[in-house]
C-alpha cells in the first residue's frame, strides 16, 4: 500500500450542488443524527419506514440507507421492499449491519437482506463485517469486538462473494471491492466517545454514493470528508458533547483546501 | 398588506406561567427536539403514541400535535383516536402534514386525518399544503417543492374548506383562516440547514394555541417568537451544529423588548 | 439524617475501566441521550427492543434499563422477556416508571412489569413513584405532580413490598431499600429545564449497578456523579441548549477531586 490522493472534495461539492435525496430505514437511536449529517452536507434526508410507503419513497431517492440498529420484523420487511425497489431503479443501497453478530436476529436478518436485496455497499465495524461474512468473532454488544483472521481478507472475500463494496470502519477504514482497495487513516479517537458516528458515517457514504457510481471511491471520499471534519471538531473542543456539535459545524464548513491537505488515504 | 404589530411576547409569557401540557404524536426523527422546544418555553411536553393511551393522554393536555413524519398505520389510528378525544374536549389539534405529497400513503393519511378529526391548525411547507389541498405540486422528498398557483390563495381556500387555520412556512410564513391573514417575515436561512426546525415550529404553534384560542394569532405569535430566537442564534454562531444549540438558549432567554423590536409581521 | 461521604468516584472509575454493556428498552424521545450518557462515562450502551432479540441481548449485558416513556403493548412484552432473562442470570434490572399515573396504561403496565420481573431498582419522580405504590397522586403529564403523604415513607414501604431499591428523583433524591437510605442533594435547577435528564439519570444508575451490586450505593453514587456534572455544566453555560452539551463534556471529564469535594449526601 502506498499513499494516494483522491478528489474527495469534488464529491462533497457535487452533493452541495445536486442536493440528493437520501432515503433511510434506520434505527431510533441515531435517526436524527443520520438525517442531520446528510442535511449539513447539503443533501435532503428522508426517513420513512412504513411498509406501505418505504418502496415508493425509495424510488424518489438517489440512494437508500438500511441500518438495522433497532430492527424488528416489520422494519426488515419494509427495508427489503425498499431495497428491492431501489435495485429495480438502479439506486444504490447501503447496508449498515449494526450489531450483526450480537444476536441471532441481527445475524439472520443481515443475511436475509443480503440475499433478498442487491446491497451495493455493506458497512460495519470489524466484528459486524466478520459476522456478516460468517467469520469467527467474539461480539460485544454493538461495539466492535475481537475478530480472528485478517480483516482485509475477510472483507475482500465478502465483497467478492456478494459483488459489493465492503467498508470496515475502525482506526483504519478498509474499503474494498473487486477492483479497488482504499485504506482511510483519517479520524479522531473522540469519534468513539460518542454514540452515532458509525451510523452517521453510513449516511455520509450513502450521500456520496448518490452522486458517484464508483462506490469504492464514493465510500472512501465520504469517510475522508467526514473524518477530516471530525479531526477539526476534536481540535476545537474539550469534550464529547461539544465535539458532536462542532462536527456538524466543521463538516458544513469544510473546504477543498482542507480536504486536500489533511486526507490520509492509501491504496 | 401592511406592517402590523402583534403582542407575541405576552403569549410566550403566558406559556411560561401556565406551563401547558402539549401532547404529541410525532415522528421518530425530531421527537426529542419537539419535546425540548416546548420545554425551553416553559411548557410540559408529553409523547404517547400507543392506541391504548393516546386518547386518554390527549384529554389531559392543553393542545395536541399530530406530525406524520414517520407515520405507520398504527400511528395514524392512534393519532385519530387522540384527535377525536381532543375534539370532544375542545383541545386544539395541530396537524403537521410532514411529507404530504411525497407518497400516496402520506397524501391519503393527511386526507383521512382531516376527515376524521377537526384539525384546528394545519401546517406544512408550500408543497405539503398544496398537496393537502389537492393542488398541483412537484414533490421532492420532505423538503419543499415547486408549487403551481398562488400559495396564499391555495392556503386560504383550504382554510375555508376545512374551517381551520392554515400555516405555510417558508421564507415568508402565511397564516390564514376565515377572518385573519398574517405574513411573518422573521427567520434565518440557517433554519433550513438543519433538520428539525419545521417540526419544532409546529410544536411551538401548538404550545401557543394551548394558551390562546385565536389560532391565527397563536400561530403567528409562535412563529414570530421562534424565528426571532433563530435570528439571534444565527447571529451568535458559525455553523448549523452550534446554531441548533443556541436556538434553545435564545428561545429560553427571549425578552419582550426583543420580540417587540424585531418582529416582522404583515396583515 | 446527617451528612455522609460515599466513594462515588470509584464506581465511575470502575465503569471507565470495565466498560459494562447496558441494555436498554427505552423511549423514542430520549433514546439517544440515554445511549450517549452511558457512552461518555465509558460504558457500552445497547438498544434492542424486538421481542425476538430483547432477551438474548439482555443476557449479554451487565445491566438492563426498562423505561416505559413511549410504551406500547409490543414494547412491554419485549421488556418483560428481557427482564426475565436478566433475572435468570442475575443481571440487575432498573425500571423507570416514566409517566406512571398519567394514564391507565402506564399504571397497569408498571404494575405488570413489577409483577412479572424482579426489578432491582425502581426509579421515578414523586408522582410516578407514588402512582407505582398505589398512593394518592394528582398527575400532570410526565412531569412531577403533587403527592399526598410523606414521600420517604411511600418509597420505603414500596421498597419493602417489592424487595427492591426505590429511587425518587427531585430537588432531593431519595434512595431507599430495606437496609439503606440515602438522600442526594446535588443537582441544578437547569436539569428541569430540558427534556432528558430524568431518563439519563436512570441510565447512569443502571451503568453504576452494572459494576456494584449494592444497588442503593450504586444508585446514590450514580446520581451524585451525574448531578455534580450537571452543576458544573450549569456554571459554565447561559441556557438550556448549551447546558445539555456541557453536561456530556463535564461528566466525561469528571475527576475524583471534584466528586469528593462537591458531593452532598445524607444518610
Amino acid at each position: 500500500m502506498k499513499k494516494i490522493k483522491i478528489d474527495a472534495f469534488s464529491l462533497l461539492e457535487k452533493v452541495r450542488e445536486e442536493k440528493p435525496i437520501v432515503h433511510h430505514l434506520t434505527n431510533w437511536v441515531t435517526i436524527y443524527d443520520c438525517a442531520n449529517i446528510v442535511k449539513v452536507m447539503g443533501g435532503s434526508p428522508v426517513m420513512a419506514h412504513a411498509r406501505e410507503e418505504a418502496g415508493e419513497m425509495a424510488q424518489l431517492a438517489s440512494s437508500l440507507v438500511i441500518n438495522i440498529g433497532t430492527l424488528t420484523e416489520d422494519f426488515v420487511e419494509a427495508a427489503i421492499a425498499a431495497g428491492q425497489r431501489a435495485n429495480g431503479k438502479g439506486i444504490p443501497v447501503v447496508l449498515d449491519a449494526c450489531g450483526c453478530g450480537a444476536t441471532h436476529l441481527r445475524t439472520q436478518k443481515t443475511a436475509e437482506i443480503l440475499r433478498e436485496v442487491k446491497v451495493d455497499i455493506l458497512k460495519g465495524n470489524a466484528s459486524e463485517i466478520a459476522a456478516s461474512a460468517g467469520a469467527d468473532v467474539l461480539t460485544r454488544g454493538v461495539d466492535s469486538a475481537k475478530v480472528k483472521g485478517d480483516l482485509r481478507e475477510i472483507a475482500g472475500s465478502l465483497a467478492e462473494k456478494k459483488t459489493c463494496t465492503v467498508v470496515v470502519t475502525g482506526k483504519e477504514d478498509i474499503i474494498v471491492n473487486r477492483s479497488a482497495l482504499y485504506i482511510v487513516k483519517n479520524g479522531d479517537p473522540r469519534m468513539a466517545q460518542i454514540v452515532g458516528t458509525g451510523c452517521m458515517a453510513t449516511s455520509v457514504i450513502a450521500t456520496f454514493a448518490a452522486v458517484e457510481n464508483n462506490y469504492a471511491l464514493a465510500a472512501a471520499s465520504g469517510l475522508v470528508v467526514f473524518e477530516i471534519a471530525a479531526e477539526q471538531a476534536a481540535a476545537k473542543t474539550a469534550g464529547p458533547g461539544s465535539f458532536k456539535t462542532a462536527l456538524f459545524d466543521c463538516l458544513w464548513a469544510l473546504t477543498r483546501k482542507e480536504v486536500n491537505r489533511f486526507q490520509k488515504v492509501e491504496g
